[in-house]
């Protein structure tokens, strides 16, 4: 940092003063919001945003641009407030947009604005995802920017923090910079440890942390510990621990238990703003980033970084399009991020011939045909990146640890963590696939829904889905996942059946936007489609068909295979069925499904390993009652609807009534019922 | 503990080696399992259960029994050879019995066994469980049973364990001993710390535990750790670091990264056993448990615990009805549990003057109502316990914390273990109801995915769900929460639209199996029935209905007011609708929503807050897809299909389409588009 583009610290004063009226009157105006929660921590903003934020604010997508997130994004005002002062957003804005409907200056921030890499608000993701930005910038771009997050002290108290704190050393952040704003107060009082900041640096230490304390109200130590940054990093992740008043230079609400997510009264805002000196109108100039050139790259960096082939870390740092956007393709309203060269050119390489291809007589697991793809997107677009929760040798993604270790990043189990480092990369414009066993995924359905809302591009692979899996037990059995999935904003929801279909999947996941999710399977199972066949997302397979079908049965992923053969078994008593295979459970072929429920009479038996609650079920169901001339129908579902245990793969598709023998059993009580009706008219069939 | 009831060392390095030996007869037997991972941890579950665990094993339900936790659920050859040393379990049934369809002794421990508190498996979750089961032994039933939880290494890395740490040293749980095998060794390779002792040390330190740490194979040194917790432990959590070799004892698989999850091949275990020592018959005794009336409780206990009214805590220490139970009320058969005597008191007094009451020209919160129910079951329950995750005065909770300080914990924000001290509480026969944010209850998916494999009775209750939610913007909306919620297995899901129906709902959740889920709304809004109605698990309510009507309206919670609204835009226009309070989302009404839709020939406006997956509308469509003569459906279902902002509630409803008009401009389309078929047929309606 050139000390000459900086400023005083009697400026940082002013600012910080003007942080705090801003605050006041962003959440007075709106009359809601978390004046108190932005107080404590506006000296420590305004220290590190005049003095040591290395950021380009009139060209956020910058590649070497620090990264400052708010992991406490309740303290939006104060978000806001700096957005202000460095010029980004109006006073107009400030007071009449501030937590309105259809405004950007939402009650907590998301990526909406070009200044917020992801959405927080939900507390304890803002450092994990901090901590995903971080090894992005170490190991993947090799650039000299700093992550500095903002943690509030009630946020500690979640799991996830310390997952992000264990990463982050073990991966040697150096440039990650953790605030921790210890105003003792929680939303409903006291925090389990007060202003103990003893506790809190031995916890930190004791996972790695170079930990410095601070008053965080007194701007010199402030500055002198930002200072410590500036000069002194090492390897380790550096905490400090600042300790703050809740609503300091509010007289009437400082470390007041009362005051949380409440905006002043008119008249005690106004005698506030006065008591602070009013309101200001200091600008904030950028701090240049360093040049990518000057960074000091660790010795053992791996030797390409996937991201110096891409417009990713392209040297923008002298871009003066005033209309730059984030680098991050994410945003709140951006689902579909725009490809980049690199992608387009993966793309198109990605239909030759470099994916794995089957033979029908193959033998395959799904989760080994995603390994196998993974490999061979690798080869072909620099950009994919794997991480895994220490289950590699069992999801597929070992293999693509071994044949890329410098973009492979092993989590070990930490599931939350695993989320947030994938939201992360993908805020970097990298393309993660996350993967670990379907069931742990349910650990990090939070960081998922948060990831939507960011709106990051995040590729997520479930294994061992469904009693398939047989002797591990119901502990390892996703049964909730397709229902989790699909209920996540703008999701993608894949089940393939077999290794060409999952190979078909995998590739076009590193060009979907949003959340994407591919469910595999244990066992190895019969290939069942030629190498040439496409799977358009939102598309559908009929496998068996003649054109007379009596009765549509629908499957995904294993099931599939139990269904051709409850068709087989069907044939032999004349009764033909049309099996579908849903490898795309969202969105999902509803013109299909459409189609073979009228020729069908209606007659309809869904077999999902699965719960019956969200899943493939409802959704082939939903789909259909959305199409107005279907008819009524007559469905079968079959679904896991009681507790298994352990047993062989077959013995548990039999029990739970997804064996084809079971399959073809629903298919014929559509018919006795049907029969029966008729019966009952003097009819026969 | 009285040293003649216990054993030698020499005999425990006998049982060391035998459950070593059963342990690869076990795995070998099934061809699956994880023996190595069993192997590290035989020595120091030998002088456990030899020498310092005060259990009865031939009364699992004894009261003041110790706890025995395998937070690494994968080790179960060792658990169920544990089982066999104690008498508990056969030869035959270790032989052939294991990881076998239809058995109980399942791949991982689940509580089909009795002597089993909690089905573990998916890791970091057996500690947070036994911190519940402390909490429980401490506060509630203040019995001197200590809680031991055998932890892998590999586990540490789940923020759960953390959560679990922080909480244990805040309650002062000195009940908690925590045993961690670090055999370095994960399923995919070296831990991230290997045999770094000392940093595990400073860590779980620095978190508040005292820990011992000891060479996991020296039987004396484990033995002074564990006498060193018999006779001096203080008012911290205990945590010995144990020192271990994966596959210790098989000189071919030891201390090897190769070998996880693997059973040994029949001639490798052949030899093994033989170098073991062959086959023993050691059989340990049980050490008795301490009598309830030798406890020296905390001098600042509660004054009354609810458990000593209760069959909970009376003294089982001299049971010997050998058919005895575990007091769990749970186990993976049991979800529904049979109400004690205390239990079926309470549940009689309910349906008094009790409960709160409230008029029709109230506005009332569903989440303030919650507060009021329970703490009018409070009053009449003893075993009600509130947790919530500090903002207990956002959910309601608040209200209970203050009525009843010493049945109500605050867990902080850690949403983990809120929901796994809920579990242990449910464990030891308490009621437990667990509140948050119904957003952030996706942290804890997979404990409540767990909760219900344990058969655990959890009541949970989520708050501010929906777009309702208003100004804080989509961070704090649940959206997904009902999709979550009924995917779990026997789960209750409710969604009460006002006060009294909320009332009548929780005085209900008291007595459900299984978990159970409530939905509460932000905001106030009309009373809609009167004091007197009853609201079964199940049911429905038909708040507008004329006999003639024309098409059905069905919403739950907050959109039950925009359906009244609509049914009243509508019927200005001569449009009768039928208008039903789905309160119970799962299970559902059936019969009155078929009776509904014949009636209104078919037309049905389905309106959630919610995202269209998994939710109200789809339980509504599959549920009448499973009835045959329900005819074809014209369905409209109003879900929130688009990432929403910060708003006012109606600003938001409005705009997710689920205002009145925007209901009842639905229900207009159906006659539309029906008029427009008639019209193509050439038919006038």
């Amino acid at each position: 940092m050139a000390e000459d583009d900086t400023r005083s610290l009697a400026e940082a004063a002013d600012l910080a003063a003007q942080l705090r009226v801003d605050s006041i009157r962003a959440s007075t105006s709106s009359g809601s919001g978390h004046p108190t929660s932005s107080l404590s921590a506006a000296d420590l903003l305004a220290v590190l945003v005049l003095r040591h934020l290395r950021y380009d604010w009139n060209h956020p997508s910058t590649a070497t641009n620090d990264h400052l997130i708010y992991s406490k994004g309740h303290a939006s005002p104060l978000v806001y407030s700096v957005l202000r002062a460095t010029g980004q957003i109006s006073e107009e804005e400030l007071l009449t947009g501030y937590r309105r409907f259809g405004q950007r200056l939402q009650g907590h921030p998301t990526p909406v604005l070009p200044w917020v890499d992801v959405a927080t608000g939900s507390l304890g993701q803002g450092l994990p995802d901090g901590v995903g930005i971080a090894l992005a910038g170490k190991y993947l771009e090799k650039l000299p920017y700093r992550v500095w997050v903002l943690c509030g002290d009630s946020e500690m108290a979640e799991g996830s923090i310390w997952e992000a704190l264990d990463k982050a050393s073990h991966y040697e952040l150096g440039n990650l910079v953790v605030i921790v704003d210890v105003n003792r107060l929680g939303q409903r009082g006291a925090t389990a440890l007060g202003w103990d900041l003893d506790a809190y640096a031995r916890r930190t230490e004791a996972f790695g942390a170079r930990v410095l304390t601070v008053d965080g109200h007194d701007l010199a130590a402030i500055d002198a510990a930002l200072h410590d940054v500036d000069s002194g990093q090492d390897d380790r992740p550096t905490v400090i621990l600042a300790r703050t008043v809740k609503g300091k230079g509010v007289a009437e609400v400082e470390d007041s238990p009362d005051w949380h997510g409440k905006p002043l009264p008119g008249d005690l805002a106004e005698e506030a703003i006065e008591a602070l000196g009013g309101v200001r109108e200091m600008t904030v100039t950028s701090i240049a980033p360093p040049q990518a050139e000057s960074v000091e790259g660790p010795a053992e960096s791996p030797a390409e970084s996937p991201a110096t082939s891409s417009d990713t870390s392209s040297d923008t740092s002298s871009d003066t399009d005033p209309a730059a956007t984030p680098d991050t393709g994410a945003g709140a309203e951006q689902h579909s991020s725009q490809p980049d060269a690199a992608t387009a050119t993966a793309s198109s390489q990605r239909s030759g011939a470099v994916m794995p291809r089957y033979r029908h007589s193959d033998r395959v697991a799904t989760r080994k045909a995603y390994g196998a793809a993974l490999v061979a997107l690798g080869e072909i677009d620099p950009l994919v990146v794997g991480l895994d929760a220490e289950v590699s040798n069992s999801t597929g993604a070992g293999a693509f640890a071994e044949a890329f270790p410098d973009r492979f990043f092993e989590m070990f189990i930490a599931e939350q963590q695993l989320i947030a480092a994938a939201t992360g990369m993908a805020v970097r414009g990298f393309k993660p696939f996350a993967s670990t066993f379907a069931a742990f995924l349910s650990r990090a359905f939070d960081f998922i829904r948060m990831g939507a809302i960011t709106g990051a591009d995040l590729r997520i692979v479930g294994s061992h889905a469904g009693v398939e899996i047989g002797a591990d037990g119901p502990s390892q059995m996703a049964l909730e996942d397709l229902a989790m999935m699909r209920s996540v904003l703008g999701s993608t929801v894949l089940y393939p059946s077999d290794a060409p279909s999952t190979v078909a999947l995998v590739a076009q996941m590193a060009d979907i936007g949003g959340i994407s999710y591919l469910r595999t399977t244990r066992g190895s199972y019969p290939v069942i489609y030629g190498p040439a066949e496409e799977f358009p997302i939102g598309g559908s397979k009929i496998l068996r068909s003649n054109g007379m079908d009596d009765v549509t049965v629908v499957g995904a992923g294993v099931t599939v295979h139990e269904c051709i053969g409850a068709a087989d078994l069907l044939a032999r008593e004349g009764i033909g069925a049309r099996v579908i295979d849903c490898y795309s459970v969202k969105p999902i072929d509803v013109d299909t499904l459409a189609e073979a429920v009228r020729h069908t009479g209606g007659r309809l038996v869904i077999a999902e390993d699965h719960h019956p609650e969200g899943g493939l079920g409802e959704a082939v169901i939903a789909a259909l009652t959305d199409v107005e001339d279907v008819g009524a129908l007559s469905v079968r579902h079959l679904a896991v609807r009681d507790l298994p245990g352990s047993g062989t793969a077959a013995e548990l598709l039999e029990a739970a009534g997804l064996s084809a023998g079971r399959i073809a059993r629903a298919a014929r009580e559509l018919f006795d019922e049907r029969d029966a009706e008729h019966d009952a008219q003097g009819n026969v069939r």
